[in-house]
């Protein structure tokens, strides 16, 4: 108890004399010093000091989904840490506006020294990666070699080791299937969404056969609809979704991808609420990774340019590339669309919806 | 001078009667009313009026360079209104996040009614996209039809007249080819600046040579640095660039280009800082409109997933083409792979820094 | 159903034609005009188009509240409901960038015309405040008026007959005295609580003793240590807490105070992380007004400054005054001074526990 | 040569071994910690990271600025250099977000042992108060110690010797002073500019005498107009203006003022359209610190409360009062008072034009 009262002053709690002497310009000091190369190892700095954050709230979310049996407190306290990983995100796409306050002349003044390093080398961010679940065989190549070739000893094990665990891609698809609302007693889910969707879809086909349209338009209105018919079909089927797996098309297995849809349909039973905000911020980091990656394909175009048909290695072509490629939950957004809306959605019977809600309120 | 003294109320001024009474929800208003709705309306509401002012502004910057002779002036006018622009363009991006909150079974209520209705048919972003300077032959076909097909009447003849016009990109161009500095007295700016690049280009070959490398290490980068050396030549050679332009794989003039290298160069010299300041808020609008497509897309996947395989129209991929494709001003962005360091920069003869200086100071 | 399928066009959808042609610049068009005035004019519209939305939702807010017994489900409606309010605020305050882009020089090419018409007289704003819970006599005063004195006929019949309606503020003390948990069976929270904080004050003061801290030092500390106690039996006192309403130093009741209390501490319940994650939505939405307001008087001392010692009417002071003081949940973030550390918090009987969690979990 | 030949692997160009390395939570490792720590340590990192860059740019700034005669090709550098500043300041209250996401409840698990560490006691920003000008006699004092009691021997000596040196303050106001152009040939500014006011007021009054008001609404006008009057002679004059200096109820100099007056006024003019950027971001650097301080209000009343009553001392509260009171360029910022409309500038005479405009247009 003693030790607790005694004081720590702001600087040694943070170890800012470490922290505030790490910066050494290639350009050196005084009067050869690059002005600008200061800016360029600080902003690095800060985005590998929120990567550290990052890492750190993604393993505590797939600690708290390790177990069979998760607690329904935790839910909420993922939920939470998920949407700090996407504000974390958000600033780290906003201050890139700083880096662009550098010129591409200014950038020159210490460019030579510093090549080859480069983001691309940030070891913490290709863990991340890997974390999130992006495998070795779905990465945009870049150059000859392998992502983990640039590094040695421990962080090159590291890396390797990552790729074999859990990632959180796995602990969701687990979670998913493991949800246990898909059967409940004779209530079949996927039965009662399937005969929704043809209701719908019938529904809609009278709706333009008794419409006054030209003959040629009302063609062209069925044939949309029948087009929709077979996709539903096939995205409803097990044995269709089976084969997209192993065509890579698609990732997420059939019973996972069921019950995200059960949570995207009911999200307002109380149940349901939590899991549905989850599954959204895991869109959404998705997105603000892209974002970041979007973003920073144009600041390098605004310092480098496009060298057009220059045999020189392009980071920003490789970056273009990893943009939409090494998305993780797309799977995830793609349930968007099989939405059906509010007025077509199976009724729950009785005792499955008491059993989503609270105890207090049955 | 006594009207000016008569009092007009804050209601009036923004004729908010006609403002606030302008939605009109398709699901109806009462129980029926889909809640959703009124979002929907207002955003793209509040779209069309920044737009409407983004189009204010970039017409007052056209009708400022009309002239023959700018005057200096209005080059700190033009910057601060394309600064305008841009920070409009960053609240249009940042404001889809308000949108994002609706979820794709909310859009379901409502949507059926809207369609065809779309973004895709806003008239004033096309006229704004063709202001700018993107031609009908550039652009990413949607549909079969030309993108002024849902256009009638007054609002078609408009569209297509401002094709025949000189967009904001052409009067660029012709500013920077009436810029006179390419060639004053003796000194030639092409030239100085093709020595400067060969003798840069050449001291990096001796140092390789005399590195501590493998052979097979300095035979890359010599290899390198020889294709850099045909990149500039290509670059600098008139003829070449107007073979490229033929071949549509670059739009501004040769002129334009060696006057934009120069302000980019030689952005210090107080009469060449504005100019600087111009040329890269343009890059930054190009970039901005990039972003929120891009935005736009991610929006529509949360919204509506991507249905592969569907033969249904597909106005996401549509969108995702435009992001890099529309640009317009890649031209200037690419100027930075013509930098060279400040160390190899050509010294300007005294004669001419003082004719980019003040006069007061000289 | 017919009629679902005729087609809409969005600039139709959309009343563009109002919309787009409801700015009449005082200051004329063509030659007279001065460029700047359409800029106010827009941003005003936007601004009073999302007043509009912001009304919309937190009209369905009040309209999901009514009932005596709150549906469940709602509550996770109303809490990503207040979410976009408080995303519609962010965009309200970031925007005023763009105002920003407009300096004194400019303003005054048009401001005599338009005086007196102020955004002080915006109805939407003025409703808005009043819905949310502020009471005129709350109210910062301007001038002599009192607020309602600059509109007339419906307008002002519309805001003096909210001042008499159920605002938010109520709604939310009224379902926060309806929740049931703080008594249940044999379990009195405020007593548990009130065990919980003397059990922690009397450790600190043992844990003071015991420490090798100076005499003064040590005095100090066990005072600090007092003062909190007398600090909690304050706030803990029914009694006290009537004193302090009919002082105006608080305002939200006893029961819901405590309730509000309970929600905060045992949030990582099921039953309670949707009510928590309102509590905390309704403190944001007061500090992004705060912020608005803030922003504000910052916009208008950069393009009118302090006259300081003029007798002319001061917007800018008005608006600094109502920064904290049109504050209408801060009885809510106040609830943080009472937040004591997990390991003292009252341990909940498994009965409530099962009573606060999911029915199906049970 | 071939020492920039070899290879620098980003890891080490970064110092991340001492980065990543440097969280030392108190409440430890493994089950014990506090989830929450990590956060806190990081953020408050990143922000010493931005301050070091932030004081970084202020140096080169007043180095820029130590000359009797400044390059003219500088002030465009350091307006480039201020406008990085204010993206940092941008960032640096935008992540504030981040920290938001911690609730009291979680800063209470670790809260304890950190006591009394404090950003109250961070050296780099007492350090960039004093740089930008902050005297010890204009800050608010808080506990009953001056600011520097909180730090040691070579930390405390270089902020005692900062106080004693030139500020950002000191340098701008010097170079004011030095502007040429308060007097060139017979072209006298100030008096220029008294007679301008007097017909513009003069004019005002004549238009309320015509126009048709109420007696007493006229006599209103024309009072608040001769208010006016009284003002802007007080600010005219020198002896005036020294008496509020000596009052502290200004600083600039008379000079210094007269000059900023001047620059706003004909900011069009071509060397004086930097300049004038150069004051506008001043102004900004000051609202940045103020809305920074402002949300960290903010934050603390979500994570903390206000304890109305308590013995505590109030961090809060100290941070609520230096919102205002530390700002440095109000001075600037009130030079908006005095801008009049561009029909009652006076014109500048064709020779003071040209030496304002660049020598090559002459």
């Amino acid at each position: 108890m003693s030790e607790k009262i005694s004081s720590v002053h702001y600087i040694n709690y943070l170890s800012l004399d470490k922290i505030l002497d790490a910066q050494s310009p290639l350009s050196g000091e005084g009067k050869d010093a690059a002005h600008e190369e200061m800016l360029f190892i600080i902003i690095h700095q800060t985005y590998e000091l929120w990567f550290k954050q990052i890492i750190h709230e993604i393993n505590s979310v797939m600690d708290l989904f390790k177990d069979e049996k998760i607690d329904e407190k935790n839910v909420g306290v993922v939920v939470s840490r998920m949407d700090r990983v996407n504000k974390i995100m958000s600033t780290l796409i906003g201050q890139l506006e700083i880096l662009e306050t550098m010129t591409s002349l200014d950038f020159l003044d210490f460019r030579d020294q510093l090549s080859p390093a480069s983001g691309f080398q940030s070891h913490q961010f290709r863990k991340l990666e890997v974390m999130l679940g992006l495998k070795i065989k779905k990465r945009h190549q870049f150059g000859g070699c392998p992502y983990h070739a640039q590094f040695e000893g421990k962080k090159k094990k590291e890396i390797l080791e990552l790729e074999d665990n859990y990632s959180l891609f796995n602990v969701v698809e687990n979670w998913l299937e493991r949800i246990p609302f898909l059967n409940i007693d004779e209530f079949d889910f996927t039965k009662k969404y399937d005969s929704a969707v043809k209701e719908m879809l019938n529904k809609e086909i009278e709706g333009i056969k008794t419409a006054t349209l030209t003959d040629s338009d009302r063609e062209i209105r069925i044939r949309m609809i029948e087009e929709n018919k077979k996709y539903f079909e096939r995205v409803l089927s097990e044995e269709e979704h089976n084969k997209a797996i192993e065509n890579r098309e698609t990732n997420l297995s059939y019973k996972a991808t069921m019950s995200a849809l059960l949570i995207n349909l009911y999200r307002d039973e109380p149940i349901l609420h939590l899991p549905y905000q989850f599954l959204r911020s895991l869109i959404e980091l998705d997105h603000k990774i892209a974002s970041w990656r979007f973003r920073h394909v144009q600041m390098v175009e605004k310092m480098l340019g496009q060298k057009i048909g220059t045999g020189g290695s392009s980071g920003q072509g490789y970056l273009k590339e990893t943009v939409d490629k090494h998305k993780i939950f797309t799977d995830l957004a793609n349930i968007s669309t099989l939405m059906i809306s509010r007025s077509y959605l199976p009724q729950l019977p009785q005792n499955i919806k008491d059993s989503l809600g609270f105890n207090y309120t049955k």
